[in-house]
């Protein structure tokens, strides 16, 4: 069978799968998580097997130690899994909630109830990892799941698989609850990504080319996770102790990361007294400096930002500093540079901080603490499938709830309308 | 200017316009809609000239009478617009509204709050009081607006667009928070779907072979309003006489609209008794009938129903007519050949209804009453700037929320992350 029309029939057979799951009770949706976290277990040896022949693909193919670390599982890391998944079977089902209610004057009953989205398309790079935490994720939430995953992974994901589709099959669902695209040819994505009429969303997990590439060829709807130029705003009335704990958090504690600070804005009212501080610190942690102007004269080692460094993501041991005049000038600059991902006020001013959490739009606004915690468990959700920094549906973190939609009930006596 | 770059323009201008609606209190937000109103009625000479302009043009090229009286503005329908504008300024504004507040562990605050999408481009067909609703929703949401209308309707449109910028002006906020596209060439549009750089939304109005050309070519997210191949089902428990009057109800109070019926689904049980009265009183009515086999039998005048029309969306006096065996055919039915608009069951059996309402996957599903009420106004939404068939974001009739993002807001006294 040719590329296009194994997709094609992978996609139609998860929606056709999904409408089993669409009416599942939470019980059997637990039980399939249940039975899928003993699999896992009693199948690690399949999994460590299949997980060596990637680990010495990607040796032989010279990938870099981090991408090999982000490769391997271990007995640890297998356990990990199974403990993910009896975290995510104590999670609330968002399915069949109802909200909304009212009683219309005619007498007709108006609510909404969540429901399943359908087929969720999951598109993700080296991690094997994932393959089992989104699947869990969109099998709880009432979702089939079609997978695809990096080539990297390949020999994991399949043993991955085979074990998803056990447990699916222990819980008597149709095997297509779980789909995966076992090919590491690139036109296959392209295939996916023009399967509207069976995928009701595509989530893309990796870099940020990769998302840009699934945004641009897209016709099925796409929450992706955009860049993270994220910043901390240092205000007049900061208790500079704590600002400095939180910009060295935000920028330090994982540079890779979306949700790591970029940009350190300072009001000019505290800029002299918390700028030689904050920025010797920092340099002293290997972190290169590029400043304006204005902190240069305080700071003399830094390096001149350009216009363009204050609209970008370094992932890295980098990051842009700028003295502002004001909290206005501070939320403007963010709005108009920024990423809208993930941004911070540290300030004592309780009417700059509501200001600031009103006017700045990112997807997580913070007061006087680290852009870090924008991360779905940090935030409560109790899982998290990705961050979106859309707009629309979901923005922020997305656990479950994220992974339904709703539809609206409405209960008649036999009203007609006129 | 070419039209990309004056299309390119205003897009960029109403986003940077939109920053000023973002923050703006409910209190100036309806000041600018009350003002609106009072410009409507003072400027009425001026509209009604301008409708002329584009009526008789519109007689001239030909428009059928159905076009026709959509094009047509009079003062009662002007009065009708200001009417709109005073309900729109009595809804709850969503933007600031905090919800799902949690406290972490850490003693981090953790809550979301309802914010403005941004830049909103709507494009519509003849209907000109459409420029009126439509931007006014945007705006009390917060939101700027980018309006690009139907040519037949442009003299018609330039006059209500001159009215919006003088009260916008009035209010002293920044022209460009509504927008207009003055032109009649199709070019235009091709630009505007492709301003996902300004605009975060478009939302058509109009015939699905628009809304189909827009979802095909636009790199800017659409919320979208798909077909309406509604049902009712009618099960054995039902009461025959409450099921005729909503049967008549949907499919003959308005035949061309979305949430009309289109399909008849009916218990064996209850076929011989019910179908014939019903039949006989559709067809006096004008109804066309198209039946399956069983149903033939028993109203000998019906045409033969096709394997294509269970898929299709009438518009018409035309309806669909299938005997179902169970309730769990009747929900499959739908769910493989519907629309996922509007569908509803008659029945006195309140677990049948249960499981239809949680089952049936459409963006409104009715109990013993009419699809006829999938409508904003009728569900109770105050408002209504189209009815969404997606899944994701929006569901069903879209109201003030549905113009509305969130965001995630994080209050902390100095925590970092470890």
């Amino acid at each position: 069978m040719n590329i296009k029309n194994m997709v094609e029939n992978k996609a139609k057979a998860a929606k056709a799968a999904s409408w089993e799951l669409y009416k599942l009770s939470t019980a059997r949706k637990n039980s399939l998580l249940f039975g899928l976290a003993a699999e896992l277990k009693a199948n690690t040896g399949n999994i460590l097997k299949a997980n060596a022949l990637d680990m010495a693909s990607g040796r032989k193919a010279g990938l870099s130690a981090s991408l090999l670390d982000r490769l391997l599982l271990n007995e640890k890391r297998i356990d990990l899994m199974a403990a993910g998944l009896k975290d995510i079977i104590k999670l609330k089902d968002p399915v069949g909630t109802v909200f909304g209610q009212e009683r219309r004057p005619n007498g007709l009953k108006v609510a909404r109830m969540r429901v399943p989205l359908g087929a969720i398309g999951i598109i993700y790079e080296a991690r094997p990892n994932v393959t089992i935490d989104a699947a869990a994720l969109c099998l709880k939430s009432g979702n089939a799941v079609l997978l695809r995953g990096g080539s990297e992974a390949l020999n994991s994901n399949r043993a991955l698989v085979k074990i998803l589709k056990q447990a699916v099959k222990k819980e008597g669902l149709p095997l297509s609850c779980v789909e995966f695209i076992d090919t590491v040819k690139r036109s296959a994505v392209e295939v996916l990504l023009k399967q509207d009429k069976y995928l009701d969303v595509i989530i893309p997990r990796g870099s940020q080319a990769m998302i840009k590439f699934i945004m641009e060829n897209s016709s099925v709807p796409v929450i992706a996770h955009g860049e993270g130029n994220c910043h901390v705003y240092v205000g007049p009335a900061a208790d500079l102790k704590m600002a400095a704990e939180i910009v060295f958090n935000a920028k330090t504690s994982r540079p890779s990361v979306c949700n790591a600070m970029e940009k350190l804005l300072v009001d000019k009212r505290v800029a002299k007294k918390f700028l030689p501080v904050i920025l010797d610190r920092l340099a002293a942690a290997g972190v290169e400096i590029r400043a304006d102007k204005l902190t240069k004269r305080i700071f003399k080692n830094a390096k001149t930002a350009t216009e363009a460094d204050w609209y970008k993501e370094y992932h890295d041991l980098v990051i842009g500093v700028k003295i502002v005049g004001s909290l206005a000038e501070a939320i403007k600059h963010i709005n108009a540079y920024g990423s809208h991902h993930s941004d911070a006020i540290v300030s004592s001013d309780k009417a700059a901080c509501a200001r600031f959490l009103r006017e700045v739009d990112s997807a997580a606004v913070f007061t006087n603490t680290s852009t870090r915690f924008n991360d779905g468990f940090e935030l409560g959700l109790g899982a998290e499938i990705g961050i979106s920094t859309q707009k629309l549906h979901a923005r922020g973190p997305m656990g479950l709830t994220e992974l339904t939609s709703s539809k609206f009930i409405v209960t008649g006596k036999g009203q007609v309308r006129k």
